[in-house]
């Protein structure tokens, strides 16, 4: 077999990651590489098992064509999200299913220790198998607050005044690790497996503990001089507010529609009734306002306005054909997406909002970690040892999986009476297998 | 001579563009091309007099370094800008400086036909001398309003619904056409000639019969679905503003912002006494407020404080490291600029708006018709046959210029008494010269 280039690789690999699943064909006409090369490349990422061969299906012209995925635990990462209230951190396979996880909730603005962190990598990693140990390529993080390009985060949420968060966590994880904003990660995961799929004008909006958008623009991340852009809590929607920004200024979104003050307004307005809600969360306030609660639906109407001047803003200056409202909104979704979209359309140029989809996010609370784990496998393409890594041999033999082997090595498998285990392939001698250690 | 690739020309011409004056070295460096091509490829292009040789600087090592620039006279365009209340037609040279020009003022919103246009063109194009006019490349636009890929316009300063600009001046011009809207325009020329030379992460803010911005990210236009981004006017900057826009709606930027807004306020403000502006322009609301007319003043402090909101709600979102204020704004610099300035501070978040530029522009009325033929250039590096009529052999002799040619030829030039006349290279006769036509 001739060598194969990094660059077939991280082309065809790329490519199915961001298909899902893929023919022959497609792949050759999607990559632009000559046929002999995806050839190549295509039996020696087989052969090493870093995709699989799903099935087949009748191409035109009556040929039988094979339909390709990448094989999910063929590579193995540490995904960290550090946003809101509550820190999570996962092991996930190739595509963003979390295998381990744990999460702890943390105070907002208090200081939240790196040992913390450093405790909760240890707890997801010592879950880990031997085989699983591995093929952990890198780690992803998914960081709030403003990080610079040594890796080291300033966020209020964690209390954190330039904190080498990318050091720590290297040391932490024993592998690669790359960074990026929570925002950012968010639109990763809705473009890789949400609903921005396809969309190469789109803007995340992440409605939360503050206000969020992560913009793509023409299929590229829209990333401002210090890779800051995205503050659209901080837009001025109501000059003659009275609500105070913690920026110091009146009238952000942020000020009247981020979950806290959210949860602020409704207890101004219901001051003197009886309720429990104090210091609980926005979700609650939904919850009211769905009920017929007057004096949460006039604070949502206030939000549902003001965030549709906002987006109706946002929508005049970029001409996105999609927005996604993430964060706590989707809990809300009933009561104030109706009321964001008729502000939007009034205040968004007619043929901008024509066509324009508003959708909410239904990714859940793992997005972030998708997000980091997708973002740690596209920076793994490009590092030549990171992608040497994803595409090492291995064979995961499973009950549910039918297995690609030579007749002699299934009946010595079948011998050995393995349920599900790893095996690992040994390059140069595919007959011999090694059982590995779980 | 080794075959020229067209890849090498269009590398080499576009960084000789984009940079003015280089070295052989800087050329070599800036296109990553391979010394043996870029050496091939200059021979070529200084034999046909595409580029010029500016002199010599000493450069490290102490060897003698050629400057290079591009021979402004190398092909012509006609450039054509229809924004506002005033079309200019013009013939520029390949820097943009004009040539000839024809001008007209339209009344905005009455249509304007065709022919007036076309009659523009023909009143510019009969003053060419046969050299210029065999060097005619091609015809850059800036259109005003909604264009689609097709080239049709929809205008309401021209009264223009789906108007065929692009067919239509195709055949006035007889070269090929490119478009591009006239915010986009400005933005090619500040960046290639003005104050944004050099900056990745940039927007430039029209004020003037409307308000809109273009906006450079990451080096690259965001053009967003419809290729329309960039609508700061309709942004919404006071909800509860009694200023109606002549899209609907209330408080939109444009609503206070605009000239026509500047002039409706300060007369209504002014109503019954007795002054002439009725009809007139902004810059005489300037001129008023900087000779201290105390409801000019009022007026101006509307209009600063909302634009300084549009800016810091855009500066937010977007990041930038500059902005440049365009339109009839640089007319009134002294005193709207410290406004908007001082509201902008006031509402972008600090980290965005610490050694953030705010810069008014400075390249005049012509800069649309500079930006058309920056676009026509840069388009005709893309297409062979233009890029091959670009690299034409010519050669302009006069008296101001040193002129690189064999003894012969020189002696023949100088007995011919020829003060500033354009001379053609006949192609693989470097000898023969023959005299144009002027």
């Amino acid at each position: 077999m001739p060598k194969i280039a990094n660059i077939w690789l991280r082309s065809i690999l790329s490519t199915i990651y961001q298909r899902g699943q893929m023919t022959r064909t497609e792949i050759l006409q999607a990559t632009g590489l000559n046929a002999a090369s995806v050839s190549h490349a295509l039996r020696y990422l087989l052969g090493t098992g870093t995709i699989l061969k799903l099935g087949e299906i009748q191409s035109r012209g009556g040929r039988r064509s094979e339909v390709l995925k990448l094989n999910s635990d063929a590579a193995y990462f540490v995904a960290i999200d550090l946003e809101g209230t509550r820190i999570r951190i996962a092991f996930t396979n190739l595509v963003g299913d979390v295998r381990y996880r744990w999460e702890e909730d943390i105070e907002w603005g208090k200081p939240l220790e790196m040992k913390r962190i450093r405790y909760g990598v240890k707890m997801v990693l010592r879950n880990l198998r031997a085989p699983q140990r591995s093929r952990l390529v890198a780690a992803g993080i998914s960081y709030p607050g403003i990080g610079d390009r040594q890796g080291s985060i300033t966020a209020v949420n964690l209390g954190w005044q330039k904190v080498d968060l990318a050091g720590e966590m290297q040391e932490a994880c024993g592998v690669p690790v790359f960074l990026e904003h929570s925002h950012r990660t968010c639109i990763i995961a809705e473009r890789l497996v949400g609903c921005a799929q396809g969309s190469d004008n789109c803007v995340y909006v992440e409605v939360g503990q503050g206000i969020g958008a992560s913009i793509i623009s023409d299929g590229c991340h829209l990333a401002g001089r210090d890779r800051m852009a995205g503050e659209l809590g901080h837009m001025v929607v109501d000059p003659d507010a009275k609500d105070r920004c913690k920026c110091g200024n009146y009238g952000c979104l942020e000020s009247i529609a981020s979950s806290p003050n959210v949860v602020r307004q409704y207890l101004a307005d219901t001051k003197g009734q009886p309720h429990h809600l104090i210091g609980s969360k926005v979700g609650r306030v939904f919850e009211r306002a769905q009920h017929g609660d007057k004096a949460a639906l006039k604070v949502l109407d206030r939000v549902g306005s003001v965030l549709g001047i906002g987006l109706a803003n946002l929508v005049n200056l970029l001409n996105p054909e999609l927005i996604i409202l993430g964060g706590d909104l989707p809990k809300g979704e009933s009561v104030l997406l109706p009321r964001i979209k008729k502000e939007l359309q009034r205040h968004a140029i007619r043929d901008f909002s024509e066509g324009l989809q508003i959708r909410v996010s239904s990714l859940g609370p793992d997005i972030r970690l998708m997000g980091a784990t997708f973002l740690a496998f596209r920076n793994c393409l490009l590092y030549p040892q990171l992608l040497k890594k994803l595409c090492e041999p291995v064979i995961v033999v499973s009950s549910q999986q039918a297995v690609n082997l030579s007749g002699n090595t299934r009946t010595r498998l079948t011998a050995a009476n393995v349920p599900i285990a790893a095996y690992r392939e040994i390059p140069g001698n595919a007959a011999r297998l090694e059982r590995a250690k779980r």
